[in-house]
């Protein structure tokens, strides 16, 4: 079976023309007490149009019934079938709190965490130790350990009792297990390979530990911490070589930033709100082919299970659709990476509202963009991960497939 | 996974039940300025009140956003997903020109060429040598060349400057690059072997290059010729063992013909018109169970960039329908092989318009047939390859998987 990633990569070619992927993060909803969604109660006029011009479905992040984390969610809309290509917790939070990853270095979660006698762990957390110190433990832990066992150690301060560790050597990887007992009160669990190619790191990661605890040795605060999810890059192929493209990512939290590049993207300055990043876009209209747009909001909001403040994102993002669609792209898309309804307050399994506007369209009827709208039309229920390659034909990017 | 084929085969029965799939080639359009398509402006009423009494939906031929060639196209609606068997350039153009290819003998795209000193291509197409002067070198080749290093060789005459040339011996493959320089003015590149089974196929095709230019030493229009896309035909099972059903491919144009004849069915008698084909299934309405029923000229329509004449096409397909429906198939499918819309003026991505007629269906409210009719019927989008094992259930063909 040609893999679709494959076929994708030995079809493209390059062409003037331009693409604009705008992610509203966690955009699908579900109805309310008066029975519509956040964005069925959004006015949208803006989105209306491009839906009534264009042809709308629903996107399946992953598969039927399976919530997806915002990196399997941004890997399928990348082009990636998330079920095949998996991308670590520890690299997501690393990349989550700016840090800059090459392929090779391995990242893990940290916890700063209470130790006992014996190796117990008392508290995972540290009682939650506010961000302010935990920044400054980070500091300090930075200038005293820069290597373990012949391996470049950088740290990371996130929030509260958070962080992330950066190991950079050779002979490192991912077959290791977690070093955190998962509950308080129980003796510390250490790393341990799953395979004999991860002796080295579970040994890096355990002696890293061993030396935090020595340099935090009568500290209050902290005295110790937990390092889980060791994961590193990916090993996929890259946007430049798969799609033939000059892509830019316009995000402007972290973790997508660091998603994007990963992938290949070049990710461009886009300030912190929804205004410059469309900005960014027409400031840099000229430089690329390709634009992965990130409004965070729509996401933030569902997870606060606000419903109004989500419908209000989704207001904000219509009003300022104007200044991308003056660009005239070829081929835009409007979805998001998940659902995130806000009467859940968190990510669920809901396919993705999802429209795409092109010359090359079979215009199927819709009035509006929302959730069962997109249901009815005509490019049904698609998998996310093929949505990319259907962009790429819009824009007269692929070559035929056989005589 | 139990492979799509394999399950067909083991539950395929013989049954007293005759099938129609009718492809208009290239059936599949997109709006023109007025908002409708080639099939939706034309009128149809045979068309529609099959629609009416059918289901309906959309193929996707090869996969979300690709372009079928009319090889995968085939391919994929005889049952084949045309991501696992690939049929190669040479063999199609062979088919094409009308020849017979046997299993295990190797086919090639030939172009004559303008030779000059030291192995330069100074014309990859010989000034595009027009189609009489091709034919009478290669009845001219076709006496003095008959055999290369033990391996027979057929000429086929084509259009202007191409020919097809057949190899049949032992040891043959399809592991070897093209004879080609790719540009004018450079110098020739020779057939080299991807692997070691391609040795003896790579050596007979330079063999050829030179002998062939020897042979047409001083003559003015072409000094040689190029040798690309050599392949044979593709291993796949075989449709009387998959089906067990007769069937008859009822096609004017050559490659589709020759489509058929390599995956098994018999090639009948057909004419050059609609109404000859039409007449064609009534003739051996008794000696088939399964129809394959080819237009071309949707198709060719629709490569010009002319909609009304492409939309004439399909009504006249329509006017003629009462002829195969008078003959009361069990099942009938109306479907292309891929898009072409007059608006682009050549293959596209989008998806096939389908309908299924049976008297075991649900009928889903379709008034006509067209691409957004379509889009909402209950078939949803499918992938063409399956739809073959529809019609075999619809015809009473399928035993029960599992107890």
């Amino acid at each position: 079976m040609l893999d679709r990633l494959e076929m994708l990569r030995s079809l493209s070619v390059e062409k003037n023309t331009r693409m604009v992927l705008l992610v509203m993060d966690g955009l699908g909803g579900l109805p309310s007490a008066d029975g519509i969604t956040e964005l069925e109660a959004a006015a949208t006029p803006n989105l209306d149009l491009l839906a009534s011009r264009g042809e709308t479905g629903l996107l399946e992040m992953v598969d039927v019934g399976i919530t997806p984390g915002s990196g399997p969610g941004h890997l399928a809309l990348f082009g990636y079938d998330p079920r095949k290509h998996f991308i670590g917790r520890g690299i997501l939070e690393t990349l989550g709190v700016g840090a800059e990853v090459l392929p090779g270095e391995m990242c893990a979660r940290g916890n700063f965490c209470t130790w006992g006698e014996g190796d117990i762990i008392l508290d995972r957390r540290a009682g939650r130790i506010d961000t302010d110190s935990s920044a400054s433990l980070i500091a300090r832990l930075g200038k005293s350990i820069r290597e373990i066992e012949g391996v470049a150690v950088r740290f990371y301060p996130g929030i509260e009792h958070r962080f992330a560790v950066v190991l950079s050597g050779e002979g490192l990887n991912d077959s290791v297990t977690d070093a955190d007992p998962q509950n308080d009160g129980s003796p510390m669990v250490w790393s341990r390979p799953l395979e004999p190619l991860g002796t080295r790191t579970a040994n890096v990661i355990n002696s890293l530990i061993r030396r935090l605890r020595e340099t935090l040795a009568g500290e209050e605060k902290a005295s110790g911490c937990l390092l889980r999810g060791v994961s590193g890059t990916p090993e996929i192929p890259l946007f430049p070589d798969l799609y033939k493209m000059r892509s830019a990512a316009v995000a402007t939290y972290p973790m997508y930033r660091g998603l994007a590049r990963i992938v290949g993207m070049e990710v461009v300055d886009a300030g912190k709100t929804i205004e410059s990043l469309f900005q960014a876009v027409k400031r840099d209209w000229n430089s690329f082919d390709f634009f992965f747009v990130h409004v965070k909001y729509t996401d933030s909001r569902g997870e606060d299970g606000d419903f109004e403040a989500k419908r209000d994102v989704i207001e904000k993002v219509d009003r300022l659709l104007p200044e991308i669609l003056s660009l005239k792209p070829d081929v835009m898309v409007v979805t998001g990476d998940h659902s995130t309804p806000s009467v859940m307050g968190g990510h669920s399994w809901h396919p993705s509202p999802f429209l795409l506007s092109s010359r090359f369209v079979r215009t199927d009827g819709s009035e509006s963009f929302g959730e069962r709208a997109c249901a009815r039309g005509s490019l049904g229920v698609m998998p996310a991960h093929k949505m990319m390659g259907l962009m790429l034909a819009h824009a007269g990017r692929l070559a035929k497939y056989g005589a």
